[in-house]
């Protein structure tokens, strides 16, 4: 008999990394959103973005969201802080925690925020501190860390080494992002291996991946057999992948608490509600999402016997 | 670092339970795809049922399928039986191996074949020795072998001592088929457990999973670590779920294909002619198929650097 942990985190990413690949949605709906997530048990949700609202519209109006959410005791809401300027506006916004994301590609981070990934590293440390001067944990996020879309695979060291600096820099976590779904369980056996080599406690280890090739409950289940307890995931699946039209994006939330739950595997989240809300989602972005429970409903449904 | 097999084998089911499931298409395009399956370098294909083609309508004319095949040497074509006039059909039309079902759920049974459990084991005796006689294998398929949209969960002593009885019954292999897709990682681990307990020898038995709520790859993988080497998919996800109208079926071959070997798992199968094969199956059958890595493509794409 395997062995699996007794219960896990998950971290609700559909209103930011879900939503920022979707066409943009109203202030109001993301809130609506977000408020019905925060009912279901979660308790980590990536609510916004505190990005330029030129450079990615979807995510303006992020201290509207904020404002307008209702705060639920226990759960923290997360929010994505690219430079300086979006970490004040996140403080100012009472961010329960700031994310800071270095791409392990140098072309990846070069394109995406026309850095070097050390430049970036070093921008991080500055936001860690930011961030701990007003009291609040910051979660590194490596991304390209199963394999970039430009460089191809990127080697464990490199991802590791990444992660390494972003802890030495002020992360109080790290979390490692399967940006475009390049990830199987061989790449996240062999990160896993990596960190334990250099010394990377699985603890503070949070693992994101995308399904891009079908593939992200396999790499959930590997990570969960080598002591990984944090995972991301989208709600519907919302957030489709920019290089590859018509596939699906996150790790499906609903899908991923119906695996979990029936591996006794706790998560505290209400799998009834949680649907719902994937219902929801696909409501306000008016497209079929990629979910799969939410059509099937949970294995527990029962059809009509003859 | 986990460890995994060297190589597997997988059965493309796209074929029969695939198309069984899907609006009938002619038997030119069921040998035209089967003819394409088999020039991947998959060695294992189940190609037709040889059931009354009144209740069945898309496997009417499974020998006509038979006999205009191009058979390619080292290639098993395996044809479902499901009764003594099927099982001379199948041997009369030179299938290679026999494939006979019987549910480890008794309500599921009686509603699929109107006879108990008892009488279907005894029934696959029968077509076990008329196979052998004419020097065919025979595989015992256990469905609903992790769960029953009737009856729910179904105890794993059950399962297993089925498939016991079918390889006593002169099964020489046995499968289990996750009929509606309700098996996660724990289910299987704990079949697996049972069949270790009672004595029946991984290197007989094959996993058959539906995707029906995400965890296809997730049970593979689960399988992989416990070695089992026989895995079914189907190409693109052909075929979709009875009790889940829009749900996907069957574990997508190429999206497994892709996993396994990207895992350095050799399968023999060129993976850019399977995803040919997805894309023929999804204009044979006219409605997008759920395969992944048909629209992604494999992990290797680059996409362009700036």
């Amino acid at each position: 008999m395997s062995s699996f942990p007794e219960s896990v985190e998950i971290c609700e990413v559909g209103p930011r990394d879900g939503l920022q690949n979707e066409d943009p949605i109203a202030v109001e709906q993301r809130v609506q959103l977000i408020d019905a997530l925060s009912a279901t048990g979660l308790r980590q949700i990536e609510a916004v973005s505190f990005v330029s609202p030129t450079a990615i519209p979807p995510m303006a109006g992020a201290e509207e969201v904020m404002a307008r959410i209702t705060r639920v005791p226990g759960v923290t809401y997360r929010a994505l802080v690219p430079n300086e300027r979006g970490a004040e506006r996140a403080i100012a916004a009472a961010a329960d925690e700031l994310e800071v994301v270095v791409s392990a590609s140098e072309t990846h981070n070069r394109r995406n925020v026309r850095r070097s990934v050390d430049e970036s590293i070093d921008g991080a440390k500055v936001l860690a501190g930011m961030a701990h001067d007003a009291g609040l944990p910051v979660d590194g996020i490596v991304s390209t860390a199963f394999g970039c879309p430009y460089e191809g695979d990127v080697e464990v060291a490199a991802v590791a080494a990444v992660a390494a600096r972003l802890l030495e820099g002020g992360a109080d976590s790290v979390s490692f992002g399967d940006t475009t779904g390049m990830a199987t369980p061989r790449r996240v056996d062999a990160l896993l291996d990596e960190l334990d080599r250099i010394g990377v406690p699985s603890a503070c280890v949070g693992l994101h991946f995308h399904n891009t090739r079908g593939t992200g409950l396999a790499n959930v289940l590997m990570g969960l057999t080598r002591g990984v307890r944090r995972f991301d995931a989208s709600i519907g699946g919302l957030g489709g992948c920019p290089y590859a039209p018509g596939a699906t994006g996150n790790v499906v939330t609903e899908d991923l608490v119906h695996m979990l739950e029936d591996m006794e595997i706790a998560t505290g989240i209400d799998l009834d509600a949680l649907i719902e809300c994937a219902h929801l989602a696909q409501h306000l972005v008016g497209r079929d999402l990629p979910g799969q429970v939410m059509r099937s409903g949970p294995r527990t449904r029962r059809g009509e016997a003859t």
